[in-house]
């Protein structure tokens, strides 16, 4: 029997908000045994790039990033976001280890490939360095990531943060038992995005591409069921969404994921 | 006999040219056995500070950094500098873990206490976790420090590099036989500042005195050699000052300090 390993990611308004974040710290502090935190940036790196003057491009509504852009990634996800969520969890006793991919050379990626769009400096993952994050779950550390990769040639990339999650979850359960907790300000996945308490609580394969027939899930919600799945195709346990209260091991509902 | 550890500090000029910081950290990851790379964050701090309109105060013409400037030094010297430091030396094949004093709790401080002056969140070391730091060399990484502490109640804190690499060496002399290497643009301790070739190649503390009393130490080294003569008292096994080319072992000029 593996033993087991929690990989949180948080985003959206948990990230913005300085109560919540804290108290979603404190609930990830309190989960037992091996656990990764992986948080995403939300609305700072914007600010921060705003008032450097830096923006990042837009092509077709979808955002490039630049070396500028991906200089304020690197200052606010691997700098100011990351930092202060260490200094915090130490604080709750947990014994945090910033990272990015590049640290530990723990998550590899490539440049995307240009199709229709050349995104610019954005990572499509290669590898996850399991061996060398074990490591550092055998030793005691509690790894934080932020939403950066690198290609092993000096070259950091920017990543989207549930990809990252997802991917740690499936190369660490060579290792372990693996939930992926993708942790936001709803409750779940909705069936009716104006009605706050319509979590679907159970979603396996069948149910899953029924939802995606009828049009159910909302627009943003599909990168992280598509990620979700992903994640359970390739050895990982269970993948759960919701909110912080997920994580107290509470009886609030939440979104259960599996094949 | 305890095995041996690198400590190298890297500022000034160093660090503002990125050829010359390649060079410098080509020359780093060629140094055998266990290593720690500390580094200052150079002018990039005052000019991203400058451009989000955030400027330290200077009270006697002494920086003073308050919460504002305290989260460019976060951004600069652990986000920008460090990620960057860390992915060119994957690409040298070395396997650097960024930090900060807050990851891993590795470095804990207290808010300076105010006398003359308030210095804001300027942290003075309190303890350097010297078993956490050995667990991540016994298992392979090299640290790669940035100008940072934390009080462990979750506040991040500014601390000079320098001290940071002092505190570091008479901390993990419990573990090793340590050498700190002071690295800048110079050969070493000149013994006439308009000449770069004067350098005073050997200081005990004999000669100090006499460099101090005949006030031919330059005002920007005292402090570097303050923390050598720390460092040395305290079981660090020597001290180096000197330009990246005292890294590789060659026959360049440098200073070697001992007691």
């Amino acid at each position: 029997m593996k033993p087991e390993l929690s990989i949180v990611k948080i985003g959206g308004q948990l990230i913005e908000d300085d109560i919540r974040l804290s108290r979603t710290l404190a609930s990830f502090s309190r989960i037992t045994g091996s656990k990764i935190l992986v948080h995403g940036g939300g609305k700072k790196a914007t600010e921060i790039g705003n008032r450097l003057g830096i923006k990042a491009p837009m092509v077709g509504g979808r955002r490039i990033t630049n070396a500028q852009s991906l200089d304020v990634a690197i200052m606010v996800y691997g700098g100011l976001v990351n930092k202060k969520i260490v200094a915090q969890l130490h604080a709750l006793e947990t014994n945090a280890i910033g990272m990015s991919g590049a640290d530990g050379n723990s998550i590899l990626a490539s440049k995307r490939p240009v199709k229709d769009v050349d995104f610019g400096l954005v990572g499509d993952v290669n590898k996850v360095n399991s061996g060398n994050i074990n490591k550092l779950l055998q030793t005691g550390f509690t790894p934080i990531f932020c939403a950066l990769t690198h290609d092993g040639n000096g070259q950091l990339l920017n990543t989207n943060a549930d990809t990252i999650a997802a991917e740690l979850a499936v190369g660490l359960s060579s290792y372990f038992e693996t939930t992926l907790f993708y942790c936001f300000e709803k409750k779940g996945v909705l069936s009716n995005v104006e009605d706050e308490q319509s979590v679907i609580t159970k979603i396996d394969t069948m149910k899953y591409d029924s939802l995606l027939q009828n049009g159910i899930v909302a627009d943003g919600m599909l990168p992280k069921m598509h990620n979700s799945f992903y994640a359970l195709k390739n050895n990982v346990a269970k993948v759960c969404i919701g909110d912080d209260e997920m994580l107290n091991g509470s009886h609030s509902k939440f979104t259960t994921l599996t094949l």
